[in-house]
């Protein structure tokens, strides 16, 4: 015993990578679709998923236009080889590929972008058009831990349910929470959700019952993507935290908000949220998105230095939620912004390191729903109809929670020279077990 | 979608199964050892780990006296065969073999048996001295619940903290309350933990600050290890859900309550939970516990009927712990019995399965701290010091929490015509960083 501790990493002077010529806004793919505008996947974005065709084989694969590179198949070729003798596209999944770091990635999207460029010399890329493919999840979620770093999400929540005058918790301003969620319940884009069984108790009853969720809302999030991570007893600083996430999705993080008033004292949400939580299939690298950074928004207190940040960390991220009733149009019933997290993911990692607790490879970290300032621009039904008070419209009527058939579709993309898109985000509710055939 | 839900098992009449051969008290075994009566592995026993030797390869073992038994060279010589055509204990963790499900657990421990017998035709079975072998996280934590199932537990909590005339939640005669813990954090007896930095808040301060854990606690807890989960949205009943666990550990959920306290709500514990927990190496099964079979305490409240159990489903589990300062004798600070807990293993994941949530082959559920009703039953420093006012004695002075190169062992064994034991989780605290090094 006493061993001594392995030193810190000094803090660095974390200044903004340049950016290279995989952000070159003149440049152009071969790939036709990837040069419109309003293409999600231009070859400046360049996404990591998992696919798979008819034979039900799982491939990675990388989104350019309406078509996937497959990169399984470039790296069984020879033409690309991130960890020199080893294949880690094979098991189609990309932890193995996001474990070799921030090097490995760089390097890798550098050479998609040559072989994709208008310029290439040859077009010869294993492609395979993205309307025939099934989509997996693109990794495997070791552990999945959600936040909760929108202000106004925690403001409006503590308005509701505490005190209007004492809305945020006296920790919110110094302390980026989060609670650990369940990694064994995420799913990719386009699974159906359940909707859950659990206790409820209406206050005016005196003992709870078994009964399908009656308050079944969404939480739109950002999920950040851990790559590398740290070992067990080191903190990491956020700069280093920063260079530990590959990259992000959208999450949804389905929530049932009876079980949860009824169950979450004295230690958190539980069944409330294990029953689902869906992220979109491409995650869009922090290289990406690295044009996009953003400072958090002003401190109202200052921060424990080894939440500081010599870097804007946060990013630019346009934001859409839509809900199409069953067999209905969608409408539109939000839009914010990522920007206005007061937390930055590279904040929320570092915290959680700062126990000695070790991240890992696959780790999935979930923003906490984002809530803009103004009308409108808040990430779940709970507060966009203030706990059931004021229905929002649908085509097939008012909503204050969610219906069964309902399906809800997350959006998400920077604006700029080019558009760097999530895709989306996609989910619809299937009607609840019988409670009484749980005997 | 509207896809009809499977349909769930009818709720069966579950009996007790009968004990065999493996349970006959008047067995024994050709290793010596085994026979003693204070042992806590005889042939009744047989627990399962993982263990290496000096080339540091990794075979899964299952204990017998003083003695390993190498089963992954069993299996590769061909004399257990669990899975016909694979081989399940070469990865050297025991996630594939819990995967085969309870009629493979039983058939292989009534083999292992017969080969260690004293009536055995031949003694051909590969051992290794438990004295020369290093042991191993016996699976894969796939992910980590920590529960709260014992009533004199969130008694003394929620006396300390909230109202002692209303020191139970509302909703704990209900629901076994429980939350997702951090399964990157859970490491095997033996591995030192090292004091977390965190942010803490005296009262009297209006600022956190970033320092080491001041009130470093232990939590004396049972982790029952899950063998095979259920399909997303298909909830399970009681009798399923026993049968779904593989066996138990002992575990130590390490808590600074300090920095729990300042960060724990609205969300739950958190880094406060995260930097450690540790378990005994031996997975003793539920085939080994089944004679040590108890009623849950009685219901002060009915239960919701999925919570109903058709059989005891608690176990009679003498339990201790010991407190070693750095160089110094142990002292016995907590003796108690797993037969006080509220809610059974079988119910917290009858609750955990409720919404949908899947679980998963080596999921690890922590029973929450083990307290009991008398004085110096309870499973940790902050009930055992009442929140520090009275300190224990030990050989190196009073304590109110740990002190760094303090040692802390847990020990459990049930007590009948043999004794089936659990062996020892062991930790030691290491020293905080210095918080000034995280810059």
């Amino acid at each position: 015993m006493a061993a001594a501790a392995a030193p810190l990493r000094p803090a660095e002077d974390h200044v903004m990578p340049p950016l290279n010529a995989t952000h070159d806004p003149d440049r152009r793919s071969w790939v036709a679709r990837a040069n419109d505008p309003d293409c999600d996947f231009p070859i400046q974005n360049l996404p990591w998923g998992v696919f798979s065709e008819a034979d039900g084989t799982r491939r990675v694969g990388v989104a350019i236009g309406d078509q996937i590179v497959d990169v399984t198949a470039l790296e069984a070729d020879g033409v690309i080889e991130p960890s020199p003798g080893a294949r880690v596209f094979a098991q189609g999944v990309l932890n193995p590929f996001m474990a070799l770091g921030p090097a490995a990635w760089s390097a890798t999207r550098a050479m998609l972008a040559d072989l994709l460029d208008a310029r290439a010399p040859t077009r010869d890329v294993p492609l395979v058009p993205q309307a025939g493919a099934e989509m997996h999840l693109p990794v495997f979620v070791r552990s999945y831990t959600d936040f909760y770093a929108s202000r106004e999400h925690a403001t409006n929540v503590g308005s509701m349910f505490r005190d209007p005058e004492n809305a945020l918790m006296p920790n919110w301003l110094h302390v980026p929470i989060g609670y650990n969620g369940r990694a064994s319940s995420v799913v990719v884009s386009g699974t159906p959700i359940r909707r859950p069984l659990g206790q409820v108790k209406p206050p005016e009853d005196s003992a709870p019952q078994l009964a399908p969720s009656a308050r079944l809302d969404i939480e739109l999030e950002l999920g950040a993507v851990i790559g590398v991570g740290n070992p067990m007893g080191q903190p990491v600083t956020t700069a280093q935290a920063y260079d530990m996430i590959f990259g992000h999705v959208l999450l949804n993080d389905w929530s049932a908000r009876d079980i949860q008033v009824w169950e979450y004292q004295p230690l958190g949400p539980f069944q409330s949220k294990a029953f689902g939580t869906s992220i979109s299939p491409w995650i869009v690298t922090c290289k990406a998105l690295a044009p996009f950074r953003t400072e958090t928004p002003p401190r109202e207190l200052p921060l424990l230095p080894y939440l500081h940040e010599d870097a804007p960390n946060n990013f630019d991220i346009c934001l859409e939620v839509e809900l199409a009733p069953q067999g209905g149009d969608p409408v539109k019933i939000s839009r914010t912004n990522y920007r206005h997290m007061y937390y930055s993911a590279a904040q929320q990692l570092a915290h959680h390191a700062l126990s000695g607790c070790p991240m890992e490879t696959g780790d999935l970290l979930g923003s906490g729903t984002i809530s803009g300032p103004g009308p409108g621009s808040q990430g779940s039904l709970l507060e966009l109809t203030w706990n059931g008070r004021d229905p929002i419209q649908t085509r097939a009527g008012p909503r204050r929670f969610l219906c069964d058939g309902d399906s809800v579709t997350l959006k998400g993309w920077c604006d700029g020279p080019y558009r760097i898109g999530f895709g989306r985000c996609e989910g619809t509710i299937l009607p609840a077990l019988e409670p009484a055939r749980l005997g």
